[in-house]
């Protein structure tokens, strides 16, 4: 990295995210006045973030009041998935970004102005790199990563892993056709968080779908609302 | 996005990017003073770069003289995979940065010193928004995409998929055991890109990799270098 760069962006960055910080504070002390859970899903592109999110919606139908956030640098495409569901959604078009951040989120949600809300769930941009720097307000982050995508991702990227309360592993449904270590994938994923739940999923065969709502619902339980 | 991001960060990140662009052209001059082919591999986390690259170092081995270099944010391990090819390779450590730049490429090329290259790879952090915007003085961007990430990365990431000379669609041996429509992801990348070549690979089962070494041929030698 050139020396300019480091004297330009450092501390630019530094207010940057400080004023983020404390805007998601702003947000998380409204989620919270409001009883809203909030959940903020991070992976790499191609995930699995939004089968995932169609499937809990539909699942949680008619027990939890449940709205949506899109966060995508283009198209309205994963939007329109999750409003087949009913569920009410706010897309929100990046540009450039490679994220979210909590000025974006507090402005969708005095746009989707849905009232009596029980969770709310974020889509972050599909990066397992900026996401984690940004704090939205939310009251969890999870990550999800496909088994498609090897073991070694946690080693890799370990700030999103580090931060997230739980790891959704995705796709396991293709376990028999990769030559992919779960169980590796597994320790790397508590060598930077031993704390982490892991949850093993697949919305194809709904494997793992009910120990997913029932961690959000513990969740949502254990919040101080 | 909060205004005081836009104001304080539009005027830096141009700098920023004028400048990339500047030691990325000294670097191109440099690349083609030594008739060295440069590539520039970008994709999500987990597409599969490290793999066609090993597969490829082994393929060209006695043909051309290779060397790579590994962008990743933590980790040597991609840098490992690739020294077991007995291939020059040198890892660089982004740290929170979420791309390589021509700065750090240049550094790494000069410590890399190896004469009488052919071809230089270089393989980008996973990520597809930040490395799209940050030329690093190759001859050719190639965007990766596993069949597994679904049919619509080319749309919701559109920069980097307009800006590669070549799409290698990763991992086609799932195929039968994925819900993707091969065809519509191939529309999608055309729809960004109408000139992108679509290459069909499996490193499993060495599928299409000698398309993609008849490409990277093809390119080199029409260079003018």
């Amino acid at each position: 990295m050139s020396e300019s760069r480091k004297l330009e962006t450092i501390p630019v960055e530094t207010r940057i995210l400080s004023e983020n910080d404390r805007l998601a504070e702003e947000n998380r002390a409204w989620f919270n006045r409001q009883g809203i859970f909030v959940v903020n899903l991070i992976s790499s592109p191609g995930s699995g973030k939004t089968s995932l999110l169609v499937e809990t919606l539909k699942a949680l139908k008619g027990k939890l009041s449940c709205a949506v956030i899109e966060g995508d640098q283009q198209t309205d495409l994963d939007a329109r998935r999750i409003a087949e569901t009913g569920c009410p959604v706010r897309q929100v078009n990046t540009g450039q970004a490679c994220h979210l951040d909590a000025s974006l989120i507090k402005r969708a949600v005095n746009e989707l102005a849905v009232s009596g809300l029980d969770v709310l769930f974020i889509e972050n941009v599909g990066n397992l790199i900026c996401p984690a720097e940004f704090d939205l307000g939310e009251h969890a982050k999870v990550v999800l990563m496909s088994v498609a995508e090897g073991e070694e991702k946690p080693l890799k990227y370990p700030l999103i892993f580090h931060l997230s309360s739980a790891v959704v592993l995705t796709k396991i449904d293709l376990l028999p056709h990769l030559r992919v270590d779960l169980q590796q994938a597994e320790r790397n994923i508590h060598k930077v968080n031993p704390k982490a739940v892991i949850l093993r999923t697949s919305t194809y065969t709904g494997e793992g779908l009910q120990d997913w709502l029932d961690w959000l619902s513990t969740q949502k339980s254990q919040l101080p609302l």
